[in-house]
């Protein structure tokens, strides 16, 4: 069951066949994609896409966005064989016709993304390629079009059954845990000793997906408080004088924090899988936990307020825990689903909202995106299926008795 | 750098999450796939996956033709949708229209087979699926269009860059052990003590790689003699009382046997890169090796002979290595690529021709195909592209002027 | 957690270093021995002693009987330092006094085994070195007082808070799994498959503590069935076709074998902590389990009956089974402990004879020594420190009733 | 050869069974030190270790120093059992009467000790106890007889054979990593940054011993900076912003720190054979370092020349050096050994004293002890041995020619 641990000789290979192939004599970027998509056999072709790789990586943003527009013109579907092959295959749906046809629609670019992805260590590459392209595309449109093959190729590549869950403690490598500190996005780390104050008391836990070849990278996060009860605010889990209470005694995980570290993996989702992984794996390790939920901010509810003349600062915590469960309940976007995104996101997961509390986040991002407020998003696993069910189906918000109560009294104290 | 030896996690969650989703009320299979490719998010994702999988190992082989003549009818490819979306594209080709195309061209079952493989542990049963498929094919060829599908995302899941190399040693879990006693192809292991004698000796080597999502399931091994010169008889390397040799001072790595294990991976080539890496590996822990070179059967080689009455009971060994030199370089397919299977696969890796050995394995097998005849194929590293390169483009066959003067001999000879 | 894993480095090192060494001039056995307990700092001293233990190696059995000859009489202690140093200390019982007598009292031959180990890898060897001492000393008994030195020493080095537990199994090494076979004392193991069908099968577990200077040898283990009651004979649990249970709803763990593995650890008791230990591990893993008992042979029955001219072939079942009781409860050695070894051994562990059955070992090392008969002692955890103080400070054999009775009706029936 | 990889099980069962172990009623310190060295067999050993250990942990300084009281004259050596059982022994020395007196020479506190340390994890707690030990003795010199026994044991346990190496790198785990931090004692590391700089590159290594029952403790650790020549400052080899060379082409292997981490193994010896070690494994894995050399504070320097009324304020940079290299080659102590603490050290490994730089360390550390001047100590293999030979039979300090002139040049000069 262990042997999978020997993962050294992995490792060597990397070191050695980056060494060999990065000798090899250059030549200017376009030839060496063409050549790769050319050649045949892995010889030359591992080679070739080494050298391709190197030499992306060393380029300025204008070549860059030179390569990105050779990509989407030289190495773009070839429409026209498209519709021949097309037409072929439907006078005679037979094997052959099928791959022929199959063939034409594989646009060339994507083939050279799968070349370029032999090499050992090249998916990391890849991902950085993809983030430069999302960065690239805000100011040149037009090279947006090629997005869809790295997405549709990273679907693949990441997909749930390949990612290995691992858990992110003090034993954990420090290049892995100098990465948490840069990519945590909804409460900051500021310093390795604030580091520690998560990970190294028996009653906090984080977990974290990697790829089997990006190894050196996180795909994404949560970090979770293990409590006597619901955490009712970000300020008492994040305490510098708390008392650690024992992991065996505790009855709920809160998830207080969750981010995403790799934007060239972006649209392509994690969380959902990772709080479904973690909640089973904490389930089994730790039998007393019998409350899963998490302490969320909510991100889109002042500027909400805003656009509705509600000025949170005159109102009291009451007064805006009744108008947090009304904008989590009922307002919309165009297409019926909430407007609030983390709202969206846990809703979608199956979860309800279960409880708003005031004074939750009294941090300056707090006040200004939530006014101070947070939420816990309750994952009631036996209602996971249908909540998630209903909601994808009717768009039906799941809330506890006491958050829709809310919502009912905001409707009529603010006329809404 | 010893991070990723820390997979218990993984494991731990793949034995509880299959727990958790086999307890899924079960419904018929075809209904089930209709869930999982309408499902959105990965709630019900993953369990739907898990179920159809569940079912599809528990059907016997009319039911399992029976699913992929569904795969094939019901989630094919729609030809009509495709010619629609070809035609907006071509007229508008912005990436709203390219998306739509690209999704239109994208049959069903893959994103099925895709789907399926978002459960743990789902990827050696998608290889396992493909092997009944070709299995059922024989006798079933219109089945045989869906195989296009597997095979495209497997050759993006088994890309180079995802595979693992790993030594197989005396030191090896068992259960690994055991299928390499069962998928050595070439020279039968026909015991424990045998498979011993070959992984414990310090001049024995063998290595094979895995894919991360099939830690259980080697793809494809080679066996390795290192040796003080070129090994010209199988029988010397699997003596029984053979002295082994130092590791230290080996000159030669003689790779006397190279089996694929995975028939759910036809056609996904990985024997090539695993030589190539096999050669560094060693070339970097060995610094006093100096040649790679293969010791191989001819299998095409006495029916040949049989098919030009050419005797070889009757001709002595050097006969027959003149004739195996003309039979290697000169004998050719209607596409002018050797006849011989073992030497196009050399040939095409950039090895070339080194010597040909008579009494070289003297077992039925080798009497029966290669009359008793091997081959050493030599991998010379800073000559393996340009032979490559010769050989994918012009067909030329690299050999040592030994191997080209039998070559010569032969034809005068026998007037071939 | 699992940095310990890295132990990449060790063994590289302990290659190395070997390799380093080995290359040192030789000179006489004697000789050297002398050099190492007078060299000072360790430079020479790694040497020396990878010079000695390489000599002693290649030594035939008279050799080796000299050598001890050497380490008893040369490097004997001291009598008349000691007896000096001794009456110093006691005039005046200073710091400076202590270390001089304490010295004087510590053999020359114990400090160059302390030095021998210092080489990485010797304490294997100086296991094996023991072996031989032991060996040897039954023809040549006056060397069996140096037996205390070594036995002084590897009682502190092989202190129960240096060994670690490792669970054995169908993905253990080959390496190791070869000498469980070779090692298995009590019920044979004759075969990869009879291996296999021992520790493949998800109800059944093996358990081996190892030495982490000794990581290829293990020290003792222990083979275990989990059932759903209480194993009532061998040939059941080791049937080569019964069906495997879920290891989840398993009731009982079932200890049908412990081996030990290495001779030149002979008095030094690994076996109590071995079963406490697997009784915790397996009691944390398997929460529905709840009853930890042995399945054990009864090696001085039949001999115990023919000192009494009890022919056991005429006895029936009933008859065996008090017979039996009545052996294990009240047949008696001089000091009043148990008669019966494998008794002696779980009683002092704090269990009790909880059942006796019939036709439980019917192969012939079964019948020859047991008449058939084996015994289940339960390991009741919060019983076993009392029984155990009971038994080690009155010689209280814990019993259940059931047993017990048949102790009375044997009494009667037999008239013992 | 990766199978010792698998230590989970150890983990997990540390936990468990300090945590079963913890839950035992309590009783005075004492009472349960006369219940540990009576009780037989290991049932109860064990707990009663833990209960012992619990309870001393818990113990403020004056308990603890009853406690050590307690052991100096409570478990004292029995002198007139000694004496009796020596007489005996003289008498007739057999085997009975070997043991009797040996055993009757074995203080009981080392049994004691001995059987704290059946626990596991116990091992660190009793180095802990030592490190109490001396401090508490500084001011009661009484208790400092007991040491003698901690330090006898920990000798047998701290066993060269029994230690490994790890390599500590950006990847090693946090917890480990500021430990690093907190016991480096020559050149301060000030922060996580600082730290990066010293192991993230490749051109610094750094590697520590640890006992395989003290998996979380670094004993001692050694950094290296691999460089093009000899260091010539240690300013040079800590800037914030140098470049990195190549590991691959250094010929150089400069050992800049070396510190010891746990006081309670004070007088336990291991930095010669870490620095060797540490030789044996670089020339492995990088062959183009020829050179292995140190960069060495020389703490004695200024308080000598303080003690001669030299003012080091008014001396040039040569004048330094010529004083420097008398003073490492000719200052001696009244048993003829160097005066220089770290020359000793360096010396009796058998390097030798190769070159002295000034302006080599401006630290106000290193100016205030060694007037800003740094040495390199040469660690030429293949005379480490003859040197260490001279110097521990002769007092013979071998130096570079350069140095030795040096030396003659200040014996002129300041005519000493």
């Amino acid at each position: 069951m262990s042997y999978f641990a020997d993962l050294l000789s992995t490792l060597f290979e990397r070191a050695s066949s980056l060494g060999k192939l990065s000798a090899r004599k250059q030549a200017p970027l376009d030839v060496l994609c063409r050549e790769l998509l050319t050649s045949k056999g892995e010889v030359s072709g591992a080679t070739l896409a080494q050298a391709v790789l190197n030499e992306y990586t060393a380029l300025d943003d204008a070549d860059k966005l030179a390569f990105f527009c050779q990509l989407r013109d030289e190495f773009d579907l070839n429409a026209d064989a498209a519709k021949m092959a097309l037409s072929v295959y439907q006078q005679n749906p037979d094997q052959k016709n099928y791959a022929t046809f199959m063939h034409a629609v594989d646009p060339q670019r994507q083939e050279l993304i799968r070349r370029l992805n032999q090499v050992p260590g090249a998916t990391a590459q890849l991902v950085a390629m993809r983030q430069d392209l999302l960065r690239l595309a805000k100011d040149n449109p037009d090279i947006a079009i090629i997005d869809y093959d790295f997405k549709t190729l990273f679907l693949s590549w990441f997909n749930r059954g390949f990612l290995v869950i691992r858990p992110i403690n003090w034993a954990s490598p420090a290049h892995i845990l100098e990465k948490i500190i840069a990519y945590e996005a909804v409460h900051e780390i500021d310093s390795w000793d604030d580091l520690r104050r998560r990970l190294q008391p028996e009653d906090r836990r984080c977990f974290a997906f990697f790829h089997p070849s990006m190894p050196d990278e996180p795909l994404i996060f949560v970090q979770v408080a293990l409590t006597d009860s619901m955490a009712h605010s970000i300020q008492a889990i994040l305490s510098d004088d708390r008392e650690a209470i024992s992991a065996d005694t505790a009855t709920t995980a809160t998830f207080y924090s969750i981010s995403n570290c790799q934007q060239g993996l972006a649209g392509i989702s994690f969380g959902n899988s990772l709080i479904k992984t973690v909640v089973q794996t904490l389930s089994r390790e730790l039998p007393s936990l019998s409350v899963f939920v998490t302490l969320s901010p909510i991100p889109g509810f002042k500027s909400w307020c805003n656009g509705r003349d509600l000025q949170t600062d005159n109102l009291d915590t009451g007064d805006l825990r009744r108008l947090v469960a009304h904008y989590l309940l009922n307002a919309k976007r165009a297409d019926n689903r909430p407007l609030d995104p983390v709202a969206r996101f846990h809703l979608n997961n199956g979860a309800r909202v279960q409880a708003i509390h005031g004074d939750a986040d009294i941090s300056p991002k707090g006040k200004q995106q939530s006014a101070g407020l947070m939420v816990n998003y309750l994952y009631d696993v036996p209602h996971l299926a249908d909540n998630h069910e209903a909601f994808a189906t009717h768009n039906k918000v799941a809330a506890s008795s006491g958050v829709q109560n809310l919502a009912s009294e905001a409707i009529k104290q603010f006329q809404l």
